[in-house]
């Protein structure tokens, strides 16, 4: 018998994978078509004859915050995109923006601590403040994203039970799994409330890249004017998700506490290097190519849905990004239909585990549409549609729909 | 004013970065002229000509484990040079062995257990175990490794109280920093007792690759009988560190529970991809080759100290490794020294920060030879002779000395 006594408490052990189901419409998976391996290994090139030797070294040549040029194409980058002003110093590179949620919660977090977070939210957000004991508050989003009369309400009565929350985490642009994108507007508000209940605001703009038509608000960073914004990337989105580099903009008060729990030595380097490499010349070039590529395969996805189960699936058109989500009839419970459609080889995210609030997710499922391919789309559409009318009677097979079909 | 409200208990803010030290003792930095630089570019247009799409998915086209190529690398060198017989799916890439020593006391460790680890000992895995409020008992080491005896005493001790250790951590091939090898009949002997009081052993092998004459004892992983041991090892000595991969051994029905906190989405995927091409091709040519390099650094050091120093620095010979442990007379307070020397540029490792016996290793310091140049190692040890002088008296200006200088 093992002699290993494992802590209490810890999530159940992993599954053995087996592969990917033939219709994959979950995890921020992108379009394999669209990696610009060219490119990237151009870049692997220059960077490696020029630096290559560097490896020997923890944090080549550039330190605990990351490579340099990396954070010096961010500079450029978050004035641009993003108008967020900040120098190099103020950014540290992460592994993954998964890494920058743990060290921000790292920092911040303690258990029975309470935060507010949309309702509609990442699972790996979600299921992190879970685990650390976190008393969350979900704020009811629309399609301008998070409702800030919401916001006010929930401050004020924590206020008046004498919590204060440790932060209001947000997806504010291209929100998963809403894809709304929070109005000027409302960020301007969100802030005032987060300054006048001095509250900080934890934003997460790891989607922020990939925007239909290119046009973004500031930042809730840029438009902080109090030091009360901790502001969170990634290149998964918008160059490749298996790289694994992300990245946390800060003042260094803050960054210099995040900076020391951080005791990886420093997260790869190779990657950060081709990155660095890669972007200067390419991403500006890059982005608005993935993103026309992945509007069509949200077109198709929305005329399968269309096609397939009529009026029985509501959605709003996302402002961008790689995911919809999608309304059903009350009566179908996505969990369950999460499984049957498992068992036919389509993957699909129930709704429950994107939300804190099951009545109102209960119905509803996450649809990632940049990893299949179009006729991927069509065809898992359809084979859900027959597992959803086979466990719900929903769709029903209504003349319009198979008009459609013919 | 800044509204983040900071957990109680982190570690100090991070000091700015400004640049490596003129004389670099420290960290586990490798040789830059090492860096198989022309094999790694190869390897990497190999893999991404060849599997770059791939990058579009998370964990690639393998699964959480890892890449599935590197997986199927290691199997091969953990049976022909540690003696260990395990699948790929007994193996776990992680961002560093960092990352594995964090997620295996994720899953064994809770405030206020207690475990073993030998008495000098790598700092990451020190300050790891005293951030998680662990009760650390040390066991002292001789020219053989961790003093099997005093196991046995302390298993027996703690026992006695009705404490049960969660784990026995040794870092038993090239220990960190005395540079040991645990003899075959000890590593016997160790398992035994653990077999014997139910504990199991915590094994990394991080340094094991590098080796004088090549050869080493199996690994501890290798000659359980009983499911209990758990085995960590790294790429980050043998080919360079700030490539940041890792890896995890260890039975199913354990990694499945590590598996289970591994939360990342994968680690850096373009670097195991590198490594697995690179490794196939070339890991047995390069290993010999650095170690060969590295043992004419050691033997740089070592006459640099006798030179400089004198009998006042006593030392072994390591069986391999990067680094060298130096005890200077009970005077010399190397955390002091570590403060002049810095202010001289001059960096070294203090012993208090690689021991858990503050009376012992006060007076020692470690040195990491594998960075600096020949050239460097000669200047640097005697600036931090001439800075140990003016703060010690020691060493003395003996005729002895002036002679070897002359």
């Amino acid at each position: 018998m093992s002699s290993f006594d494992f802590v209490q408490g810890l999530p159940p052990p992993a599954i053995k994978w087996t592969g990917f189901p033939k219709y994959n419409f979950v995890g921020g998976n992108n379009d394999a078509d669209q990696v610009p391996v060219e490119h990237l290994t151009a870049a692997s090139n220059a960077v490696l004859a020029r630096e290559g030797a560097t490896l020997a070294t923890y944090g080549l040549n550039s330190g605990p915050l990351g490579y340099r040029p990396l954070r010096e194409f961010l500079v450029g980058k978050l004035k641009r995109d993003a108008g967020i002003v900040c120098t190099a110093d103020e950014i540290l590179i992460t592994s993954g923006s998964l890494q920058g949620l743990d060290l921000v919660n790292g920092v911040l977090l303690s258990p029975g601590d309470t935060v507010l977070i949309e309702q509609e939210c990442y699972q790996g957000s979600i299921t992190r403040l879970t685990r650390r004991g976190i008393n969350i508050v979900g704020i009811p989003l629309d399609d301008e994203g998070m409702r800030i009369d919401a916001v006010q309400n929930a401050l004020a009565d924590l206020n008046a039970k004498g919590i204060k929350p440790k932060y209001i985490y947000t997806i504010p642009t291209v929100q998963n799994p809403t894809g709304t994108i929070l109005s000027e507007q409302r960020r301007r508000d969100l802030l005032k409330l987060a300054d006048e209940y001095g509250v900080p605001i934890f934003e997460d703009d790891c989607y922020a890249d990939l925007i239909w038509n290119g046009k973004r608000p500031p930042a809730i960073y840029a438009m902080s004017k109090a030091n009360n914004v901790i502001h969170i990337g990634s290149f998964s989105k918008s160059v490749a998700p298996a790289l694994r580099v992300g990245y946390i903009v800060a003042k260094w008060d803050v960054l210099s506490r995040i900076l020391s729990i951080k005791t990886d030595a420093g997260s790869g380097a190779l990657e950060q290097m081709v990155l660095a490499e890669f972007c200067a010349a390419h991403f500006n070039d890059h982005v608005p190519k993935l993103t026309k590529g992945l509007r069509v395969k949200l077109d198709a996805l929305m005329d399968a849905l269309a096609e397939q189960f009529g009026t029985a699936a509501e959605f709003d058109d996302p402002k961008g990004g790689i995911f919809l989500w999608v309304r059903l009839p009350d009566n179908v419970d996505t969990l369950k239909l999460y499984q049957a459609a498992l068992a036919s080889g389509i993957a699909i995210n129930p709704g429950t585990e994107w939300s804190v609030n099951a009545a109102h997710s209960k119905s509803r499922l996450r649809l990632c549409f940049a990893s299949p391919s179009v006729h991927e789309i069509r065809e898992g559409i359809a084979a859900l549609a027959e597992v959803c009318r086979k466990e719900f009677g929903v769709p029903e097979r209504s003349a319009n729909i198979e008009k459609a079909r013919a």
